[in-house]
C-alpha cells in the first residue's frame, strides 16, 4: 500500500517526521510537503506563480519532495505529476495544534485531506492538541489505527477524516468519538499596535468558546479528552436551505 | 442599511468598482478589500504577520480600506475592528470568472461570503462567468435583486449565497436556478517547463468537465446560460458518513 504524507507545518516539521518514522517501515511512503510553514492557508492553491519541487534529504538520505506551494498544491502535484500511480491513502499531519470547529476552514492540514478526497483518494488529517513541547509518539502510532479503520470500513469516497488527538499521556485519553464539526463563533479580536515608524498594524487573536458547543461536536469531545474523528466533505451546499429556496419565487433578473 | 463590499481581485478591481457605483447611492456602503489580487487563496487567514489597513482614494475621494491580507481577513477586520456597528449584509465581488463546482473551495470571493455567514451576517458572493473584457453592468444591477431576495426571504443564518452570472447580453439569459455545488473532479494537469537556469518548474492547468455534472448543479445551469444561486455553509461535516461511522466500532486507541 502506498501512502502519501503531507502537512502544513512544512517538510521539516517534527510531526511529519514522526509519521514518516512510524509508517515507512511497513508501507510505501512518499512525502510531498510545503517547503515552508503554510499554516492557516485554507484551501489556497497557487495559480499566479509556478511551483518548484525540490528533493529534501534528512540525515543524509532522501526524505521527500519539498514544494514551493500550499498543502493543496502538494496533494495535486503529487497525484497528478510526481507519482506514477496515485497513492492508496493520504495522511496529512501530524499538525501542531488542534483543527476543530470553524478553524477547520482555515486549516492547511485539513485542506490537504479534503483535496485528497476530492481527487478520489481516501484521506485523513491528524492533529495534536498542543502548541508546545509536543510528543508525537502516541499520535503517530494511532495513525496506524486510522489507516486500518479507513480501509476496513471503506470510508465513503469524497469524504476525509479529520482526526484530533488530546496531547496528554495516552492512559488519560477517555476514548474516541465520531463527531461533527463545531460551528460556534469564536471570540475574535484585533490588537492594534504602533510600529517604530508610527504606523498602525493589527494582530488577530481568537479563542473558541467551548461552553457554547454541542455535545457531539469535535470541540467539546476534544476538550473532554477524547480523540475526535469527523468525516468532512468538499461539497459546501447547504441542502436544507437549497430546498427551501427552490420553493420560493426567484429574484427578478429583468432588471 | 449598511453593506460591506469586498472581493478577492483587489480593491482596484473593476468588478468591485461597479458594485460600489451601483449600490452607494442607495445604501451605506463600506469597502474593505485586499490591497492586491488574492485569487485562489481559499479561506486563508493571516496569522504570522500583522495586517495593515490603508485608506484608498479613487478619483480624489475616499473609496475604502485596502488590507494587506486575504478576503477572509478583510471581512474579519471590517466586522471586528474597522466598523463600529457590524454591516447588515456583505457582498463579495463582482468576481472576474465563475466560482462553481469544487472551485468554490479555492475561491477567495466565496470565502469572504462564508466568513460573513460564520460571523452571523447575511452574505453573498457574486461572480461573472468571463475572464476577459467584462461588462459588469447587468451583474451590478442584479446584485440589488440579490440583496432584496436575501432580506425578503430571511436567508438562513450561517449560509451564504454563491451567485454566478453568465457573461452574455441579459436578454439571452435563460433564467435563474437554485443549484447545488458541482462536485465532479476537474481534468487537471501540470505543465513542466525549464527556466533559463535549467531548472524545472510547473504550471497548474485545469478544466471542468461539464458533461459529467448533475442537472441541478451550478456548473450545468451556468453553462445553460442561467444565473445560479447556491446556498453554501461553513459546516464541512458529512452528516451521512458521520451517522454511519457512529454505528461502527471505533478504532482501538490502546496502541
Amino acid at each position: 500500500m502506498k501512502i502519501l504524507l503531507t502537512n502544513d507545518d512544512g517538510i521539516y516539521a517534527h510531526g511529519l517526521g514522526a509519521l514518516y518514522r512510524e509508517l515507512s517501515g511497513d508501507f510505501e511512503v512518499v512525502v510531498v510537503a510545503p517547503e515552508t510553514e503554510m499554516s492557516a492557508v485554507g484551501h489556497a492553491i497557487t495559480l499566479d506563480s509556478p511551483l518548484r519541487v525540490r528533493d529534501v534529504y534528512k540525515n543524509g538520505s532522501f526524505f521527500g519532495y519539498g514544494v514551493s506551494g500550499t498543502p493543496a498544491d502538494c496533494v495535486k502535484i503529487a497525484v497528478e505529476e510526481l507519482l506514477e500511480i496515485p497513492p492508496d491513502l493520504i495522511i496529512s499531519g501530524i499538525n501542531l495544534g488542534a483543527n476543530v470547529g470553524v478553524n477547520v476552514l482555515y486549516s492547511g492540514t485539513v485542506s490537504a485531506a479534503t483535496e485528497g478526497a476530492f481527487l478520489g483518494i481516501r484521506s485523513a488529517a491528524i492533529s495534536l492538541d498542543t502548541l508546545k513541547a509536543p510528543d508525537f509518539g502516541f499520535a503517530a502510532r494511532f495513525s496506524r489505527e486510522i489507516i486500518g479503520f479507513i480501509i476496513e470500513n471503506d470510508l465513503k469516497k469524497g469524504t476525509a477524516l479529520n482526526v484530533n488527538i488530546p496531547a496528554i499521556p495516552e492512559e488519560r485519553i477517555k476514548g474516541i468519538s465520531f463527531t461533527r464539526q463545531g460551528t460556534r463563533r469564536q471570540k475574535e479580536k484585533f490588537e492594534s499596535r504602533i510600529d517604530p515608524r508610527g504606523n498602525v498594524y493589527y494582530w488577530l487573536s481568537a479563542e473558541i468558546p467551548v461552553e457554547d458547543e454541542a455535545v457531539d461536536s469535535d470541540i467539546r469531545a476534544l476538550r473532554e479528552r477524547r480523540i475526535t474523528i469527523t468525516p468532512i466533505t468538499y461539497d459546501l451546499t447547504c441542502r436544507k436551505e437549497m430546498e427551501r429556496l427552490q420553493s420560493l419565487p426567484p429574484p427578478d433578473y429583468k432588471v
